[in-house]
């Protein structure tokens, strides 16, 4: 039987990208200046930061479709579930439990991560345990649970059964990995749903783990495009 | 404990439409006719057979996207994560492991379903097991698998950790349920990967599970819609 | 030559639809209810409202794109021009320039069409001429210019030009024909963008022209779907 | 007045990118290998040409999607008009009639331009005039067509009528120019849909004008992406 692993990593790495301020600018201006627009690809957006600010404030979203970040996801399916659910703007492809065998490394929450729900549907707080203890249960039982899963994978594997098949009763807190491209008005949309801010026009409930994902992605647009950001943040973190 | 039932339904309901032939002969006439293209909404499609079965030879697509299918789909979680991979043109509404206990229903094989995968990925082939007893032993190792899990779940939720938490160790044979809707545009692209066909231009390799959904959406797609269905098998399945 | 009409008629008729409020609670329930959610598709929906205006409220989109409607739309090419910026959940087909010859007939603005644009581009106004030689002024030199294009356009295809090169000297007022199907959630995006309204959160600046046939089909909205147009209006008019 | 300019330019200019066969292969791997497949991100693509012409034959769409071209375009309306019915992965932003004057330049086809159509509609094929004069005679209407319409265009302006209004006089000959971004798998649809080739598998008849900017685009993409383009040629020009 395979060793297995738990961990409670949540990675997004940055492995392409073609994302500026500068095609923002000149995306906009194209409306209003035609050819010379081109100019802009190649000035310093900060000139142009109050019209990027004006563009999101108004929803003007189109300006801030031209670019592009590929992003590569480690993190549990339970987290992948939710990300497929963004359409529009995002492509994936990612590992398939159809053509390989799922390696044997799954999801434990860290402590920081609250664990109990309280509230009505739509309105769910989540709050501490409050019980070391409790922590340690849920954390045996997890394991248990996860370990028990992939040594039946594996027998039936060894039976001969396919992959497919056998994966069936794989949990979903075992990891996947994916590459998930997306530009930075679809990304701006998933960041409004995927994180919870204070500062938000809207407010999000997001599942924890996948706002620690999207949290790592939001930090690559904020050093890729910092005027779009910044405009971002100072419009409630409302997608144009 | 939750007493656990397994079972191989995989069921696609209709349950909402407006879809004909004769909005698609419409829908392409305007192209050439304009406004007196409306009076074929209500002639009957039969004597534009030879129409739609030119947009579909040719791929003019668009004249397909104005009508709606909405299905409501119980299958494991396992068919709904390649089945969500379907952006364009397809509406989602999931059942939520985050805002209600899942149920214990879970997915068992029936003795119909190849289960040995054979050959390369990308040319895998399913042959049966050839084994009464191994398709035995393959159920009893799934269904205590799921019991486990399940079993595990109901520990954690009784502990008092968060719903969303603690599906992590449900595994994705567990029955799911949503609406889904689509257009005959984006149903024949479903169609065309997620079944398999002696008749197709391009061969799929669908999973099995998704197949059997696939080909339930498929009749009612014949139904409502015969004349373009049948376009739709003359031409290869390609979906326009 | 053909004789000329002009006219300032903008319709949007509706052709085809399903769509109702009980659609949206039962595929919103899902999410907490499960099958049970289908029982709601035919239970009357005003006792979901406070649930439709919390989907609202907090943008929760996807529950209002099971439905369609399809309206056929007769305006400008100008007005198409910028229909068809819209992509997501929006389906076209139109008039064409290739397959057919163009019929003689133009837009000419109404009295009550605001004619002088003040101000700087993102924060335009539009008043009256406040002249009613000027308004005449402006139908004279419109219907001169169109119909000496429309006499241009039948001496080169009478010269057996291709109407679709012949067509390059027909002017954007040209009426123009098309199917539009839709979503009641893509439906929401264009309405906000494409009507002004005092009790927007956002505030639009449309073109006069596109925003008369949005309010039609914004009328059909409400009478399919009042429960979900009261809730879209009280939350400001943002699309979810 | 404005001095008008007459042009038979058709420009389609790479001002951004990201693109490489590389990234195509690194992300069709990731089904089989995981977290691995990252290593092909700076692997020589070309030892898995037999891997993209698998991808592109067998129709697996998505890891052609991981890239971005963004293209500036000069053409006229004519052109943007087909251009923008492209809805799935593509990003405009045009010159606005609605924000500023438009430019006095028009669009006159060439000599080699086929200038007469004949067959049926969806049959059409287009045959030179043959006859030196007849293509002259079409170059004065054109020219003396668009010539007094923006002639109009100004009168109108200057009686103060708005730039939107005044517009309405403008043939779809005149100039705009564009941003549009797209990624490797919607650039092959536009490039399936509007260029013609006697390799096609699927035949398309493209007005003549979108072929030439279509072109020129397709040179970027096979500068950039060479082994995926000649997937795509040897392949049937069928977008995957």
């Amino acid at each position: 039987m395979s060793d297995i692993t738990f961990t409670n990593q949540l990675t997004t790495r940055l492995v392409n990208h073609a994302a500026s301020d500068e095609g923002v600018v000149a995306a906009a201006r194209v409306s209003t200046i035609g050819i010379k627009s081109t100019e802009y690809l190649s000035t310093d957006a900060e000139e142009s930061s109050g019209l990027i600010n004006f563009l999101m404030k108004n929803r003007h979203g189109t300006p801030f479709e031209h670019n592009m970040f590929t992003f590569f996801v480690q993190a549990p399916i339970a987290v992948f579930r939710e990300w497929h659910r963004h359409r529009i703007g995002w492509s994936y492809n990612e590992e398939s439990g159809r053509y390989k065998q799922l390696e044997p490394m799954f999801y434990v929450p860290s402590r920081e991560r609250p664990l109990k729900q309280v509230g009505k549907p739509g309105h769910y707080e989540f709050v501490p345990l409050g019980d070391e203890m409790a922590y340690e249960r849920m954390v045996a039982t997890l394991q248990i649970s996860c370990k028990d899963s992939y040594h039946r994978y594996e027998i039936l594997l060894n039976e001969g059964i396919a992959k497919e098949v056998a994966r069936g009763v794989l949990p979903v807190y075992i990891y996947s990995s994916m590459y998930a491209t997306c530009n930075a008005r679809s990304l701006m949309s998933f960041l409004s749903l995927r994180t919870k801010d204070d500062r938000s026009t809207f407010k999000s409930f997001p599942m924890w783990e996948i706002e620690q994902v999207a949290l790592q992605a939001e930090s690559h647009f904020a050093d890729l495009m910092p005027i779009t950001y910044k405009a971002f943040i100072d419009n409630g973190r409302v997608a144009p």
